[in-house]
């Protein structure tokens, strides 16, 4: 099966060199890395979390580049059937995979070989906002309105509703929506503001999704995201929701989901941004309350009191949530006036360098993370990330997956009462089914020395 | 409770003659067609189906307009508050007062006193095709997509996930949707149509919905409806259902939906309408099966095997449905342009009086409708549609229930079998509760004598 | 030479009812109507302003309407060659053919046979206002920025490159343009302001034509009109442009233009708009200096000096010209506002019916007009306005010339000193060649009687 | 003076670090380079072709960027006032000086210090595409209909008038335009091209200017330009004009249109072109037949017979000119399509590196050019071209009049016959006030050492 796709987007405007970097016959790092996000994206509906599944799957998967006179065409063989309807691609899978071009010649063509320094912190945020505006996802001349919605891609059958009756509530109040862009909580509220859009004629409706090549093939974007940006990796990428936002949502979630609150409240404690104005909830139905419960309490002993004045609580009220978000935008409005600070970016945010250098899973670094509570607490902050960062790798990322094969689980070491934690927080994440999709036994890929 | 709202659409250009003939001051009939078809809009999301209820619920309701530099506003007195969210109305509610506005003044500045003979078939079909062209529903330069969804307003649950699984269907393949415009399997193929078209990103969609003055109120318009227009009355509201039409689906439900089909079977069964190109699917989760049988049955035996041509049964296949409409649009477009006809207006579809001359539902001529066999189905088919008309008269419209409530049930009679069969048909209705929403104990507005 | 159009605007949707009314068979007055009027506006170049010779020479010129699958399809045999370029015809005559279909179907669908009353003022303002929205040419949501433009079609090179000038001025500064739609100080400041606006980046830029059936062959609309609306007669179109505008300029012209001047000043000298805000300038190089010395003499001694308190003449400054009309618009704003008064249609101004009802130019009604000193200005204004009226038709008016033709010259008679001044008027305006186009010997329609 | 500008195109979209590096205090070179195109952009309208002149008048000028909440905002100290009207800044220039900022941030973020090696042919062609499309100048899904025009800025006023009416027949057609943005001859089209879209309602007109920052200064981008790109040097601009190009018209003009002309029939020679479509008219009006016939003289004797073939003169027709290069733009619709080129690009146009490399026009690199008969006439053209570029260096290019100031008059030598031809062609554009603007005398930069 061999089909031919229009050339929509970037790919109308190619040139001679950009077509030959990404051909097959070069063999190059380059086109293995868009062959396999392109599958990703063309392979969206499928039922596995696990990126070796899904390119074992689908070896014999191809893509080609052909020049025509109104631009490049794109030349499929063998892509998975979901991505068609009636024969024809759906045309959110179609821009997907135009994204997945724009953003991998992106930071090839500008970035390689390049002036930029990628260990300077004001360089690392130039590229995550490049990236962002070459994607076109910095809208002008619009007001703050942009909630980042995080949760697990995992999550109960309440719990999707909830997140959908979430986003219908968001899109009621003209609020976008921002997610990692996979399933579960990360497409309930895209879908639930599509209908709240269409009841509010909000044709400039933005669902945006934030993602990495690791993760791309384990949470392919679904077609409802209408603006995809692919950053290079994690780090650059939760410094990208943070600096787009004008407001957050945490929904249940795994071991990811954890990570990005650690990574929030990090930063939210710098001394520097202690006058941000940057509302986030942590919302749930009834039955999930326990769960944020046992969250709080786990963000109360490592990083203390102050960090729970940094969120706010809400079960069981979509409406509220909303409402309040909506509210708080005008807070946000005013903070980024009065500081002339973009309303499409958040410049003013501080960000330390321990949140923005890659973090590389491996069993040594795993294995070495300062896991004790006698630092400070944005530094623990900064060290429990990496360690939540580390297992999401060996959950659902191909080359965390890899590396456990070879090497067994990690190990995580540290302050004995802080490993309880952590072991308390992660056999629930694990009893609750939120580390990988349902269907799937979890082995866990860590081992927490006590 | 006072708001007032800011003009857009037809409100911005009213001229004083316009504005005088709605002021409340002119105690006219208008004003009060112009109050409740508003307070009718207002109301969506309301639990109940009776007009009768929601006009006395909302006594102090009012309705000013009040000349601005920019064009009219609009004074609500005392609205549902159910139309509003975080004190702001619902953009799509607000554009449906408008609708109601256009529809109203049209009719009378156009057609009072005027050269239209509104006995004359092609006068009536001219009336029909001026309203929908001034409220701007005639789309130009499209190929044929409108698919009209026909189905109770009272359904059960799965019944009511299968419609909108028909409508995401439809969605994906860039149809549209056409409905009556109430709750059930009126509202449910226009939520799945918008998450089928944000995946293609079509940003042209249309959810057109078509209703009349006397049932607004009962099955009012849902505001994901982005086009709305409001015909005097229930001939006129089928023939614009037919005309706009390129293809129909036929949900389950009650006499309503039995009327609408009645009448699309005896035009199509017109010897002038033998070569239309107009496809017609009855569908419905496994459920409905037996539903369907009974209605197919009923059809056979009043009106004949030629009548079993007219339409295809398919049961729960959602994506069949919509391959199949899609497919035969093709077909529908060679007919149009073989016969120089509009793809936006079926003016070559042949519709005799006997289907445009309102039929008002009075015990007399209910009583003294010609319900025998021995007549040409399409004239049966008349007759038995205005039957069904008068009962959906009795269910939900307002003077109907007046009617009812004064002389107690409509009588109908005619031929033993013929008698039967409707009987048998009615009671399925009565006991799947299709007759009116659930949560009120329903009393037949009719009595079959046999 | 026979060309097909294809549908575009109103033509896309016409009803059959309407198709027929335009049939040549038919051959109703509204078929002549329609004929004539789109001859005219096919003719545009011509260099003759005589509807006389232009009807004989384009006497095998025949014009009908095809139905086809997406609108009704025009065609034409032996148009005037000029309408095309490389055997296209060009855009902007191709719309003017939907505005002439259009207008001259709306009066007819709406207005014969009415609830309407065309001897009452409210009504009368109605049925313009009706007209201009119907043609869409009153635009919501728009800041006061229309500017009506008067003169003549016949001026001097210099005058036709002055009005460029202060077209190209009002252009950069956003204003829009509104004319009679002829040639000369018609076309003119259309010209410069495409440029003006070109250079500013406005798109919505509107230059809007208003004529009627009898002038439209003698001044056909320029394609650089974008907007154009038929009105029944000249009486309507004064009042429309006077309606719509937010400032006027007057250019040299012939008696067509003192006509205008006569009028508006007329309406503005009534006590009840002595508050309006609507900026007048008389404008021309320095050679045209004499011109508006002797047209503000004769406003002086016929309307007094209250007259000239009106209007500001400006001598060869296009920018200053600009400058005033723009800071105006802010006066014009607040006066609207204040007065809740729309800022598309200035519904406030009070215009008398002797403004309003029609003026038949025969040789009783021409000889039988006061005018004599001794009655208020307003009233002298509204008799010297049609004395005017009455020699434009009798110029180029295709009615006035056979009724010249048949009968001789109209003769007006009335105030001895009244005469002379109108006497050096008119005198002046025959020797500056501003009665007739260049080419032609004029011989007057009139003759004064003193 | 001081005003600020709000952010609009670009400018709603700079990183921190690229905002710094336009900043005064950098005192780079990217500053002067900044202040100096911007001044240049600010100044059309101005009467002297002197970049020093201009340079000196505006010593004081200055320009700021600020950051603020919508985007950077600039602010100008003493800007010429011409770029205003009533105190605003026209439109079309607020534009031009975001692309100023583009084009001069583009080049040194992206290939400072890069991967592209510049003297490498496909990179430079990879330069020029990158930069178009950076600029936004390479539309796609449109038909060839980029016409480009040449000639110098500047001629007689009847030859400009020429220009405007070719313009008018170009944009009746649906044609664009794209110029060197100088007056003259290259702003006459754009201005002709304006009436003849309004008429054809076009809206998505393009007047595009290619320029270089040698040469802003002296020929200002004239409002009527609405997309503007600043490629680095001449000879990346003449690269890109010819690959954007569907048809170019040659006006007259001086050295600058000797330049555009040898370059172009240079690549045209090239065997590997021979199948290009690529029409080429001289053209224009009565008075300027001698002119034309002197450049063909000159073609002929020094190029040879079949440069002749590959362009058409046509005098003294407009209408013939635009007719033939709509005919044209069908075969070059069919040559791309048959070569799958790009529509908006000319991949397969062969441009040789002696045509692609800087010429730096020092006396050493004029005296040294190989002007003789005895080589193959595309490296004739190619040194030609050389020689004619240093004149215009000398004639208006700030750092060319310099050179000539220190060192005196270039010094050309070669071959006798070719010299002759050389001499008089110069003494000719010399006598017919083609090398400067009038008003100034002018003293030759060169000498012709026979």
């Amino acid at each position: 099966m061999s089909i031919q796709l229009n050339p929509i987007g970037i790919l109308d405007l190619l040139s001679q060199l950009e077509v030959d970097s990404l051909k097959k016959s070069s063999t190059s790092k380059l086109y293995r890395l868009f062959r396999n996000c392109s599958l990703a994206v063309l392979n969206v509906g499928s039922h596995t979390d696990s990126s070796f599944e899904i390119y074992e799957k689908y070896k014999s998967f191809d893509i080609n580049l052909l020049c025509r006179e109104r631009g490049i065409k794109i030349e499929l063989h063998n892509p998975p059937e979901t991505a068609f309807v009636d024969g024809q691609i759906i045309k959110g899978i179609h821009e997907h995979l135009f994204s997945v071009i724009r953003d991998i010649l992106f930071i090839q063509s500008k970035y390689e070989n390049n002036h930029i320094n990628l260990t300077d912190s004001s360089h690392i945020t130039h590229v995550v906002f490049d990236m962002l505006r070459n994607a076109n996802v910095l809208p002008i001349n619009t007001e703050p309105n942009m909630i980042v919605c995080w949760g697990g891609h995992s999550i109960a059958d309440n719990e999707y509703r909830y997140t959908k009756e979430v986003g219908y509530q968001l899109g009621l109040r003209g609020l976008n929506i921002c997610t990692g862009c996979g399933p579960g909580a990360m497409k309930g509220p895209m879908k639930g503001a599509t209908i709240g859009h269409a009841k509010q004629r909000i044709s400039e409706n933005r669902y945006l999704g934030l993602t990495e090549p690791s993760i791309i093939a384990a949470e392919p974007p679904n077609p409802i995201v209408n603006e995809l940006a692919i950053l290079p990796d994690i780090e650059k990428r939760l410094e990208a929701f943070v600096r787009i936002s004008h407001g957050i949502i945490i929904f249940p979630g795994g071991a990811g989901t954890a990570e990005e609150l650690l990574y929030l409240l990090g930063i939210l404690l710098h001394p520097e941004n202690e006058q941000q104005s940057l509302p986030v909830i942590l919302t749930g139905p009834q039955s999930s309350k326990a769960y944020f419960d046992e969250i709080t309490l786990f963000v109360e002993k490592t990083l203390g009191q102050d960090a729970l004045k940094k969120f706010t609580v809400i079960i069981d009220n979509p409406a509220a949530v909303a409402s309040y978000l909506k509210e708080n935008m005008t807070k946000v409005r005013e903070y980024r006036k009065e500081k002339g600070d973009a309303y499409h970016f958040n410049w003013t945010l501080k960000i330390e360098p321990e949140f923005q250098l890659p973090f590389a899973p491996t069993h040594d670094n795993m294995s070495s993370l300062n896991l004790h509570l006698s630092q400070p607490p944005q530094q623990l902050a900064a060290n429990l990330r990496r360690a939540f960062s580390g297992i999401v790798a060996g959950n659902v990322k191909d080359e965390g997956i890899q590396e456990i094969k070879r090497n067994g689980a990690f190990e995580l070491q540290g302050d004995i009462n802080l490993m309880k934690y952590m072991d308390t927080l992660l056999k629930a994440f694990v009893e609750q089914g939120r580390m990988k999709l349902p269907g799937s036994v979890y082995t866990p890929c860590y081992k927490i020395k006590v």
